[in-house]
């Protein structure tokens, strides 16, 4: 299996520029965006703006400012959709999918934010 | 809802050895254990040792230090497991839930690092 990034990605395209997005949030590092097929009434994703493949990749090669940048840029999602459990919210899940087995999708290392409705369980108990 | 952190919680008790846990890593702020019950050939929890109830509530108060060590734990555990795709492994999801539309158990922030099977649909299509 190859690892090297895929710069032709749909979010590497929105990240230049080249795709629109519905944004949410926009950092020196992160980008937050509304999810084009919703599963949730609040579904946004929240991505590094750094060539990372999946978590495991960014967790080994990205600055700890970048780290940083992105846990705070995924809480502040949270609270701006108004789901944060502290602030009276519902609640919310986050999801980050990494390869085959994951159902990964799009290879640029990205966390779903989801809520607005119970989320039910956190997985598929078989294989699917 | 009240936003204070329950000392009493499962997790709060493995952090100060009142219960045991089945051990994968533990650094200066985090630790990491498999889950009891587990929904995947690999299920481990990752926790910072640190009294945050989730992940916005984490965002928001712990240090860039605390922060850069618990992804570097995670990351570390998708290794220890050999489930890193771009080392040929199957891939993984890392899912956090938080209050009630997240259906979260322990009022701990934790991220379950799931693996070793086709883990499904991220989410259920509707509520449950």
């Amino acid at each position: 299996m190859s690892i090297s990034y895929d710069q032709d990605n749909i979010f590497a395209k929105i990240l230049r520029g080249e795709l629109p997005c519905d944004k949410v949030l926009e950092t020196d590092h992160s980008l937050a965006f509304r999810d084009i097929a919703p599963l949730a009434p609040d579904h946004v994703l929240v991505i590094p703006k750094g060539a990372y493949i999946c978590f495991e990749h960014f967790s080994k090669e990205a600055s700890v400012e970048e780290m940083a940048d992105f846990v705070h840029s995924v809480g502040e999602v949270v609270r701006l959709m108004g789901i944060d459990p502290g602030s009276g919210g519902g609640g919310y899940r986050l999801i980050s999918n990494a390869g085959m087995d994951g159902g990964q999708e799009v290879p640029h290392f990205h966390v779903h934010v989801v809520g607005g409705r119970r989320l039910g369980p956190i997985l598929a108990a078989t294989n699917a």
